[in-house]
Protein backbone atom coordinates (compact mmCIF):
# COMPACT_ATOMS: atom_id res chain seq x y z
CA UNK A 1 0.00 0.00 0.00
CA UNK A 2 1.10 3.40 -0.82
CA UNK A 3 1.96 5.54 1.87
CA UNK A 4 2.25 9.06 2.88
CA UNK A 5 6.03 10.21 3.65
CA UNK A 6 6.87 11.65 7.48
CA UNK A 7 9.87 14.14 7.09
CA UNK A 8 11.29 15.66 10.12
CA UNK A 9 12.81 18.83 9.90
CA UNK A 10 14.04 19.80 13.75
CA UNK A 11 11.50 19.50 15.83
CA UNK A 12 8.98 19.15 13.76
CA UNK A 13 7.01 16.68 11.01
CA UNK A 14 6.30 17.52 7.38
CA UNK A 15 3.91 15.55 5.81
CA UNK A 16 2.58 16.32 2.30
CA UNK A 17 -0.65 15.15 1.13
CA UNK A 18 -0.59 15.14 -2.84
CA UNK A 19 -3.83 13.03 -3.28
CA UNK A 20 -6.99 12.64 -1.68
CA UNK A 21 -6.64 9.95 0.66
CA UNK A 22 -9.08 7.01 0.85
CA UNK A 23 -10.02 5.40 4.40
CA UNK A 24 -7.06 2.82 4.08
CA UNK A 25 -4.31 5.82 3.78
CA UNK A 26 -5.50 8.16 6.10
CA UNK A 27 -5.17 5.09 9.07
CA UNK A 28 -1.78 4.70 7.79
CA UNK A 29 -0.84 8.66 7.87
CA UNK A 30 -2.18 8.68 11.06
CA UNK A 31 -0.09 5.16 12.14
CA UNK A 32 3.12 6.58 10.71
CA UNK A 33 2.79 9.98 12.17
CA UNK A 34 1.91 8.98 15.81
CA UNK A 35 4.60 6.70 15.88
CA UNK A 36 7.43 9.41 13.92
CA UNK A 37 5.93 12.15 17.28
CA UNK A 38 7.08 9.33 19.85
CA UNK A 39 10.07 8.19 18.38
CA UNK A 40 11.31 11.41 17.62
CA UNK A 41 9.54 13.54 20.35
CA UNK A 42 8.77 16.33 17.63
CA UNK A 43 6.73 18.90 19.06
CA UNK A 44 4.99 20.60 15.61
CA UNK A 45 3.11 19.10 12.72
CA UNK A 46 3.04 20.40 9.74
CA UNK A 47 0.40 19.53 6.77
CA UNK A 48 1.05 20.72 3.21
CA UNK A 49 -2.32 20.57 1.57
CA UNK A 50 -1.17 22.71 -1.36
CA UNK A 51 -1.37 19.45 -3.77
CA UNK A 52 -5.20 19.61 -2.95
CA UNK A 53 -7.48 20.51 -5.25
CA UNK A 54 -10.86 19.49 -3.59
CA UNK A 55 -10.97 19.49 0.51
CA UNK A 56 -14.21 17.74 1.61
CA UNK A 57 -16.08 16.95 4.87
CA UNK A 58 -14.28 13.95 4.81
CA UNK A 59 -10.68 15.44 4.51
CA UNK A 60 -11.93 18.37 6.98
CA UNK A 61 -12.35 15.00 9.75
CA UNK A 62 -8.80 13.52 8.67
CA UNK A 63 -6.89 16.75 9.37
CA UNK A 64 -9.45 17.24 12.70
CA UNK A 65 -8.15 13.88 14.04
CA UNK A 66 -4.51 14.37 13.04
CA UNK A 67 -4.51 17.30 14.85
CA UNK A 68 -5.99 15.57 17.38
CA UNK A 69 -3.80 12.68 17.95
CA UNK A 70 -1.05 14.67 17.75
CA UNK A 71 -1.98 16.50 20.59
CA UNK A 72 -2.36 14.17 22.54
CA UNK A 73 1.39 13.65 22.08
CA UNK A 74 1.93 16.82 23.01
CA UNK A 75 2.77 18.18 19.56
CA UNK A 76 0.90 20.88 17.45
CA UNK A 77 -0.56 20.79 14.26
CA UNK A 78 -0.43 23.61 11.54
CA UNK A 79 -2.21 22.89 8.20
CA UNK A 80 -0.36 24.78 5.37
CA UNK A 81 -0.73 25.62 1.20
CA UNK A 82 -4.24 25.91 1.03
CA UNK A 83 -5.19 26.86 -2.17
CA UNK A 84 -7.05 30.19 -2.25
CA UNK A 85 -10.31 28.53 -3.85
CA UNK A 86 -10.33 25.60 -1.02
CA UNK A 87 -10.39 27.87 1.26
CA UNK A 88 -13.58 29.55 -0.06
CA UNK A 89 -15.40 26.14 -1.10
CA UNK A 90 -14.92 25.07 2.89
CA UNK A 91 -16.60 28.38 3.79
CA UNK A 92 -19.76 27.86 1.55
CA UNK A 93 -19.83 24.10 2.67
CA UNK A 94 -19.45 25.46 6.26
CA UNK A 95 -16.52 23.57 7.25
CA UNK A 96 -14.57 26.14 9.16
CA UNK A 97 -11.82 23.82 10.31
CA UNK A 98 -12.65 24.78 13.74
CA UNK A 99 -9.52 23.91 16.26
CA UNK A 100 -6.95 23.60 13.36
CA UNK A 101 -3.97 26.29 13.16
CA UNK A 102 -3.54 27.24 9.56
CA UNK A 103 -0.86 28.93 7.66
CA UNK A 104 -0.09 30.55 4.46
CA UNK A 105 3.01 28.24 3.18
CA UNK A 106 5.64 25.99 5.01
CA UNK A 107 8.04 28.39 6.31
CA UNK A 108 5.45 30.58 7.84
CA UNK A 109 4.32 27.63 9.63
CA UNK A 110 7.51 26.30 10.83
CA UNK A 111 7.36 30.19 12.25
CA UNK A 112 4.30 29.52 13.94
CA UNK A 113 5.68 26.33 15.38
CA UNK A 114 9.38 27.35 16.25
CA UNK B 1 -2.90 17.85 -13.89
CA UNK B 2 -1.86 17.01 -11.18
CA UNK B 3 0.93 18.95 -10.34
CA UNK B 4 4.07 17.92 -7.74
CA UNK B 5 3.80 20.94 -4.27
CA UNK B 6 7.49 23.03 -4.57
CA UNK B 7 8.10 24.09 -0.95
CA UNK B 8 10.39 26.56 0.04
CA UNK B 9 12.01 26.15 3.52
CA UNK B 10 14.60 28.61 3.81
CA UNK B 11 16.84 28.95 0.89
CA UNK B 12 15.88 25.92 -0.01
CA UNK B 13 12.60 24.07 -1.68
CA UNK B 14 11.91 20.56 -1.25
CA UNK B 15 9.88 17.88 -3.33
CA UNK B 16 8.76 15.00 -2.24
CA UNK B 17 7.98 12.31 -5.05
CA UNK B 18 5.11 9.78 -3.61
CA UNK B 19 4.06 8.73 -7.45
CA UNK B 20 6.01 7.05 -10.32
CA UNK B 21 5.75 10.29 -12.38
CA UNK B 22 4.92 9.94 -16.07
CA UNK B 23 6.07 12.58 -18.81
CA UNK B 24 3.91 15.11 -18.18
CA UNK B 25 4.34 15.15 -14.81
CA UNK B 26 8.08 15.76 -15.00
CA UNK B 27 8.10 18.56 -17.43
CA UNK B 28 5.76 20.16 -15.15
CA UNK B 29 7.49 19.22 -12.37
CA UNK B 30 10.99 20.87 -13.96
CA UNK B 31 9.10 24.15 -15.19
CA UNK B 32 7.36 24.37 -11.68
CA UNK B 33 11.42 24.08 -9.77
CA UNK B 34 12.94 26.31 -12.31
CA UNK B 35 10.41 28.91 -11.81
CA UNK B 36 10.67 28.55 -8.34
CA UNK B 37 14.50 29.12 -8.18
CA UNK B 38 14.23 31.63 -10.14
CA UNK B 39 11.48 33.56 -8.21
CA UNK B 40 13.00 32.95 -4.66
CA UNK B 41 16.66 32.71 -5.33
CA UNK B 42 16.72 29.23 -3.69
CA UNK B 43 20.38 27.62 -3.20
CA UNK B 44 19.59 24.43 -3.01
CA UNK B 45 16.92 21.70 -3.79
CA UNK B 46 15.81 18.50 -2.03
CA UNK B 47 14.56 15.92 -3.55
CA UNK B 48 12.64 13.37 -1.35
CA UNK B 49 12.20 9.77 -2.51
CA UNK B 50 11.24 8.14 0.25
CA UNK B 51 8.10 7.80 -1.21
CA UNK B 52 9.08 6.06 -3.90
CA UNK B 53 9.37 2.11 -3.94
CA UNK B 54 10.77 1.68 -7.58
CA UNK B 55 13.43 4.03 -8.71
CA UNK B 56 14.13 3.09 -12.50
CA UNK B 57 16.09 4.50 -15.14
CA UNK B 58 13.71 7.22 -15.97
CA UNK B 59 13.40 8.14 -12.96
CA UNK B 60 17.28 8.27 -12.47
CA UNK B 61 17.06 10.10 -15.81
CA UNK B 62 14.26 12.49 -14.39
CA UNK B 63 16.47 13.57 -11.26
CA UNK B 64 19.68 13.70 -12.57
CA UNK B 65 17.77 16.51 -15.12
CA UNK B 66 16.29 18.53 -12.04
CA UNK B 67 20.02 18.50 -11.04
CA UNK B 68 21.34 19.60 -14.33
CA UNK B 69 18.58 22.50 -14.24
CA UNK B 70 18.88 23.73 -11.05
CA UNK B 71 22.75 23.51 -11.60
CA UNK B 72 22.50 26.14 -14.81
CA UNK B 73 20.59 28.44 -11.78
CA UNK B 74 22.94 27.69 -9.61
CA UNK B 75 21.02 25.53 -7.02
CA UNK B 76 22.76 22.26 -5.48
CA UNK B 77 20.29 18.95 -5.81
CA UNK B 78 20.64 16.88 -3.10
CA UNK B 79 18.34 13.37 -3.23
CA UNK B 80 17.08 11.85 -0.08
CA UNK B 81 15.28 9.33 1.31
CA UNK B 82 15.79 6.61 -0.81
CA UNK B 83 15.15 3.17 0.58
CA UNK B 84 17.96 0.64 0.90
CA UNK B 85 16.48 -1.65 -1.34
CA UNK B 86 15.64 0.97 -4.20
CA UNK B 87 19.72 1.79 -3.76
CA UNK B 88 20.42 -1.76 -4.01
CA UNK B 89 17.89 -2.54 -7.02
CA UNK B 90 19.51 0.75 -8.29
CA UNK B 91 23.10 -0.97 -8.34
CA UNK B 92 21.88 -4.17 -10.00
CA UNK B 93 20.47 -2.35 -12.80
CA UNK B 94 23.75 -0.72 -13.22
CA UNK B 95 22.22 2.60 -12.34
CA UNK B 96 24.40 4.54 -10.29
CA UNK B 97 22.72 8.13 -10.44
CA UNK B 98 26.23 9.71 -11.53
CA UNK B 99 26.90 13.45 -10.56
CA UNK B 100 23.53 13.28 -7.92
CA UNK B 101 24.26 13.94 -4.61
CA UNK B 102 22.65 12.18 -2.07
CA UNK B 103 21.87 11.86 1.89
CA UNK B 104 19.90 9.93 4.18
CA UNK B 105 16.95 11.96 5.02
CA UNK B 106 15.68 15.59 5.02
CA UNK B 107 17.43 16.69 7.69
CA UNK B 108 21.06 15.71 6.74
CA UNK B 109 20.25 16.68 3.19
CA UNK B 110 19.70 20.08 4.84
CA UNK B 111 22.90 20.13 6.28
CA UNK B 112 24.75 19.18 3.36
CA UNK B 113 23.22 22.25 1.55
CA UNK B 114 23.76 25.01 4.22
Amino acid sequence: MERIPVLKIGDTLLVSIQTDLHDQMVLALQEDLADRIAATGARGVLIDISGLEIVDSFAGRMLAAIAGISKILDAETVVVGMRPAVAITLVELGLSLNGIKTALDVERGLRLLS
